[in-house]
């Protein structure tokens, strides 16, 4: 019960760089002496001192003989810093509990086994579920090589995304509009395509939130645009935005000169489009650990069908459009009703006037 | 606070009898002398014996000089029971409080005054709006002719209720389908459509909600059919099931020999259809107080551009059935979004694996 009490504070206080953290993973760190906390540190941003590093500096001579909770298997070996299972061993820490191994596959278990050697007590998978949840971008990514992916829609009751007109301006509420970016606001990327730049004239930054990233070393989720007839122009409202990168996704290059903050990313054809596996997987090699992505209905069905989501934030508006506006999702394959896609509802809340459902796809 | 403390209570008490009081109101009355409760009663059922009744009879002598909470003004007439106003003076009450007054135009007030000039005290409007709730389809059939309207859907998290082909059993899952046997349960009249009928046979009886509407005196709802073009015939598993009245919705009489709980109810013609306005005001003066409506999405959509809702209760699917499936909502006229039909969320719950949601709609 002791180690979960502060297993749970440990991951708590990891939570505190879910905006600045990417793409290290976020994590906590807790150091006890006779049931008292004598040091605590979490991972503010990549390149800077890991959790493990603050606590023990906080609890300088006390970590002799010491507990240390920390959210996630330490690091032993040398990245952007040095090793933190070094530190520990070297700091007279006695006991070190972790809530979950390191996902990487390579590293998984062995900072574990190298301060077993070095004579420390180690217990493992306290939290490990509620551990693992905080950093699912990082788990995936790491176990699968792709990204989290979460696709986000607002519809009306009736499941239309805009009028037969193309209208769509504005079918939900301002307060489902601003709750859009805490999400963006926790994601490496947010990915949108040429078309919805066309239609709606976004930026796609993170406008709103301002109370939860607005901290001095939030860096702005990288914006990604699917391309692939070269439509985006350096004219466009986005490409005049420099707040945060831009990677146009495309078939072939353009001859534009692009300002500074834009890059061109060529992916390969897949029936007449981009082939969106190899983009994802493209994704997770460049560190991004969770796309947020805010698209039409053919990439979202899309999506859907290449079983590339992880998670659907749907924004109900109180509206019916019609049977003559715009689907949320096109089916290409006939069906009979228990060959549908099928989804898990997780979260149910009033936004303003609108509903946010979230839900799992099972496939 | 006392008023409103025992007037809660009576409200609670009215409740016993929503399931059975119908096409009466329901009502409950408490009777307080010197701070207890001295008597108590609740209106079951047509016919029987008014809550101030039983009230009044359980507080014997002690009615002399007592207070008497009632959920609705008494009645002051002889209706199939003699009027309660004489049974309040002649008991010796001589305080009642009222939560709200008779909705019928012609009695409204008539019997505040009664009591009155018999010298009695008497306090409105304590919690009315609560008082209210509990009768909604007796206040808006007394005030406007016209029962209570709720139209019940079940749809996919894209709006379809059923594949292209009609296959729509099920959509939702069983813990929504019982649901839904309780806003049947509660209500005077489930009405549906011959098409309905012939695609999914139906036979639209309350049949879960056991413990909630098995008492002695339950009678199920009159089940009301619109059958513009005389499609419904004696064989029909509907018509063979005899537990409740059965009401054709006709535009002309059929030659058939229907049993004895069928009836057939001519209604004029508006654009190739029933008059559905006429309709429900028919219904009104039949004494429905309530209409629980389950039908297709053209009814669906004709009662919501009619008009002809109070309330719809929409259960989601966690399913996507696709561009091509049936629709929930036919528009028939084309709108820019800001002229769309719009509704309120009112509630939300997690049912089963499905969502239900109430909406009001904003006309």
């Amino acid at each position: 019960m002791k180690d979960q009490y502060y297993m749970n504070k440990a991951i708590q206080l990891a939570k505190k760089g879910m905006y600045t953290a990417r793409p290290n993973p976020i994590v906590g760190c807790i150091i006890t002496k006779k049931n008292r906390i004598v040091g605590t540190g979490w991972h503010q941003k990549s390149g800077e001192y890991h959790a493990e590093v603050y606590a023990i500096n906080m609890a300088g001579l006390l970590s002799k003989n010491a507990t240390a909770y920390i959210s996630l298997e330490p690091c032993n070996h040398f990245g952007k810093t040095p090793p933190c299972c070094d530190l520990i061993i070297s700091s007279g820490i006695k006991r070190v509990v972790v809530a979950i191994l390191d996902p990487n596959p390579i590293m998984s278990g062995k900072s574990i086994e190298y301060l077993k050697s070095a004579g420390i007590s180690v217990t493992i998978g306290i939290m490990s579920e509620e551990a693992k949840k905080i950093n699912l971008g990082f788990f995936k990514r790491m176990t699968t090589g792709i990204p989290w992916i979460q696709l986000k829609m607002a519809i009306s009751i009736d499941g239309k995304i805009a009028m037969e007109s193309g209208e769509s301006k504005w079918i939900t509420g301002i307060h489902a509009r601003k709750d859009t970016h805490q999400f963006r606001a926790l994601s490496s990327a947010i990915l949108s395509t040429s078309k919805t730049i066309l239609n709606d004239n976004p930026t796609l930054t993170v406008r709103y939130c301002i109370e939860k990233f607005h901290q001095k070393k939030y860096v702005q989720p990288v914006r990604i645009i699917i391309d692939s007839k070269n439509q985006i122009q350096p004219k466009h409202k986005i490409i005049k935005d420099d707040t945060s990168e831009i990677w146009l996704i495309k078939l072939h290059q353009d001859q534009n000169i692009w300002p500074k903050h834009v890059k061109q990313i060529i992916i390969s054809k897949y029936k007449k489009n981009i082939n969106l596996k190899e983009l994802f997987k493209l994704l997770g090699v460049y560190q991004i650990n969770t796309v947020f992505v805010e698209c039409g209905a053919h990439l979202f069905s899309s999506m859907i069908q290449l079983k590339l989501v992880d998670e659907i934030i749907l924004y109900i508006a109180p509206k019916m459009l019609g049977n003559v506006a715009q689907p949320l999702y096109y089916e290409l394959q006939k069906f009979t009703l228990d060959k549908v896609k099928k989804f898990i509802f997780t979260h149910i809340k009033k936004i303003g006037s609108d509903i946010r459902i979230i839900l799992k796809p099972i496939f």
